[in-house]
């Protein structure tokens, strides 16, 4: 029986990499690294450190593949989801039957952990659905930008009894919490429209790397700071991943 | 200047420590274990596993103490928080004081990560602003019991572009998402009171631990079950540490 594991990898710090993580790295046959088409030098650059710095030995297969791509403009973004995911099941598949033998163990690595905002399991769904051959999975969760955010800033992320809402700058406005703390993740445009300015704003950018940058204050005093840095860094990396967490202020 | 580490080291599995905290402990001059009261030898024996496990070399010093008791049936459930963070920022700044150098590095041990539902960083931050002494501090963050729960499972927490919330089970009732998942942490009863039968619940214990238990299914289908399975092993155990995610069912 194959093997696969998906693998968290954090957010770009090659220390937040998990003990568990390097096991199933160095046990691993053939790595998988698949791509979107804009992947950016540095995150390749971090993947392929994590490899370097912690397989030991034998080196495994590496299988490199890029994304197929997906309607960003669609008629109905439920049907262009289903019609994406459905291309990289059929990718995914051919990848672990071409490269991947009976009885060896593969490793898909993700960007912080597969169960947020990635869509790496449900695509290992689909091929076990389809059910061309057997395997077995393992998930290795890894540490995510929302725990790098809080980190950075060194504060929880809820308050005292509080619930914690994780959303996306598309359904920020639906999502915000009236009763605990919002991160947002995925927010492309971070305009910060239409909130309250007496906010608390905790933002974060390229999080556990030696880029790392932090702004947090309230939301009406730092908002314009947080845009200013964000366009300027985003001009100087040529691109940008950030995340914030939003909360009510202090009493 | 003293400097801490304040360091997430999961929900059990010992692999599950990342190499930023081996490192962080490796450093340590002092290392805090602070317990409730009622702490469980098995989780006490995960703690020093990790440490023998991974501290190489010269040991580190270790430095028990117990947390004060919590006012578990207040009047006030703020006031009596208040008093019992403050009553544990004393106990912790004197173990400080005591045990750790100036130019000396300290670790302080938390269970998943320190920003969520744990208040060592309000306890550091109260110790900050009695500005008895100078100390840095960085947050090294750890899987929590929410990744272990959906790697377990194998599941993303969220739905395709869906919130997730994370809650205790005191606040389930108010806090329960109608637009995405929820995921309950803390909840002492597990009886599921007035919840829609029809959700589907993942629920796991002991995650990350070779004593993990998972159910999943339909809530009214596998409620009782998830109860009773609940009850015997805290009867082995002799204690039980769980979560769950609940979301609406699959259309």
């Amino acid at each position: 029986m194959r093997k696969l594991h998906i693998i968290g990898i954090g957010t770009g710090n090659p220390e937040h990499v998990t003990i568990q993580a390097v096991r199933a790295l160095n046990a691993a046959d053939t790595v998988f690294l698949i791509d979107k088409g804009d992947a950016k030098a540095e995150l390749l650059r971090v993947r392929r450190e994590i490899c370097e710095r912690y397989i030991e030995g034998a080196q495994p297969r590496f299988v490199g593949a890029v994304d197929p791509e997906r309607d960003r403009a669609p008629g109905d973004y439920g049907v262009a989801v289903d019609d994406w995911h459905a291309a990289r099941a059929e990718l995914y598949e051919r990848l672990i039957e071409q490269n991947l033998g009976e009885g060896e163990s593969g490793a898909f690595l993700v960007w912080g952990d597969p169960s947020l905002y990635d869509s790496t399991l449900r695509i290992i769904a689909r091929i076990r659905a389809r059910g061309r051959f057997a395997f077995d999975c393992e998930v290795i969760p890894g540490i995510t930008s929302v725990q790098a955010l809080a980190a950075g800033h060194q504060i929880p992320l809820n308050g005292i009894g509080e619930p914690v809402t994780i959303t996306t700058g598309r359904r920020l406005a639906a999502d915000l919490s009236t009763e605990g703390a919002t991160v947002v993740m995925l927010d492309g445009r971070v305009d910060f429209a239409g909130l309250d300015p007496d906010l608390v704003i905790h933002w974060g950018a390229y999080l556990g790397t030696a880029d790392e940058l932090l702004i947090q204050g309230r939301l009406g005093d730092v908002a314009e700071l947080i845009r200013e840095t964000r366009r300027a860094a985003r001009a100087r990396h040529g691109w940008i991943m950030d995340i914030y967490r939003l909360s009510r202020p202090a009493t």
